[in-house]
């Protein structure tokens, strides 16, 4: 059975939030077929995702549509205020939460695990903007404003945008080997040399 | 007169070395309007482009209907080999080069730009996998391995998939300022820590 793992897309969706993750698991799938991994996008409906830089994109997958999946990777943006409190989101995630999926959140994301209830008594991260918003959903989150992503055991959650990059190499670190990941990182020729 | 930056888009591209400067420089031209900046992405023809990894794509312009640009990002991806040596492709990036635009590339996109002959007796750099190729191409190109990107005034290269991210960073600094660069950096949470 191969390990399915689902990006979610929704609009206004963050590019990078979604891009980062995907480039590194979908290296990881692409170019190493005997670790049988299957990475798609997933939307709660059918119909093109318009991110919130503007790119629009056509998930592969509705939530009635997708195969059952091992790892949800959740973005952000600043959309996902809308999210919170949302009930049937609420209800989706929980329900891959208690199936057993391993729970993964990039940037803002994190809020709406948050808001679901996944991060209670948990540590956790999320990007600058949000951190005490973070801190005010759910029940005693312990929140790490210094962390690039944070592994509680059955969600890991990230920083702002970028981070998850990071976040999907230790993902698959934790899910294959540390070598493995060095292997994707060089593949995407992940040296980050910031030029300020 | 808005700077406007053309993202190339085309079948097989790798998804995040359009991604990584779409998000850096979409930030930058939503965040700061006053820097008057209009970034969007064109395709040869009209219809959806399927990304490397599978993401489904639909660009904003075609080369017919883009308006005209500044600056033109090619990112890489397997693909570019069969770039090499297409005519029109190589008549399109000669028209922008000929026409003033800072031409930028991502990865392999560089292979693209030296078959043009625009890397000739030029600096420039690009995924590690295609180094040599870089070098056999175009008219004595100064191959820099272990540059992320390569500035060499009209052109800007940059290394394998992820350096494209540093390199959009660079661009902010040449066409604003350091400062404003670094305001988009903390936007985008980038203070890289690979967990390998």
């Amino acid at each position: 059975m191969p390990t399915r793992i689902a990006i979610f897309l929704f609009d206004q969706v963050e590019e990078l939030d979604f891009a980062g993750p995907l480039e590194v698991l979908g290296m990881w799938a692409l170019y190493f077929p005997g670790d049988e991994i299957e990475v798609f996008t997933v939307a709660q409906e059918a119909g093109t995702i318009s991110c919130a830089l503007g790119t629009r994109v056509i998930p592969d997958h509705t939530w009635d549509s997708a195969p059952d999946f091992d790892v949800l990777v959740y973005p952000g943006g600043v959309v996902t205020n809308s999210h919170i409190g949302n009930e049937s989101i609420r209800a989706w995630v929980r329900k891959a939460a208690d199936a057993g999926t391993l729970m993964t959140s990039v940037c803002s994301g994190a809020t709406v695990y948050a808001d679901a209830g996944l991060l209670d008594g948990k540590p956790a991260t999320t990007h600058w903007l949000v951190l005490d918003q973070l801190g005010q959903l759910g029940q005693n989150i312990e929140v790490r404003p210094d962390d690039r992503f944070v592994d509680a055991g059955n969600v890991i959650t990230s920083a702002g945008v970028s981070a998850g990059i990071d976040m999907a190499l230790h993902l698959i670190v934790r899910l294959k080997s540390a070598d493995r990941a060095r292997e994707v990182k060089r593949m995407i020729a992940y040296e980050p040399a910031p030029p300020v």
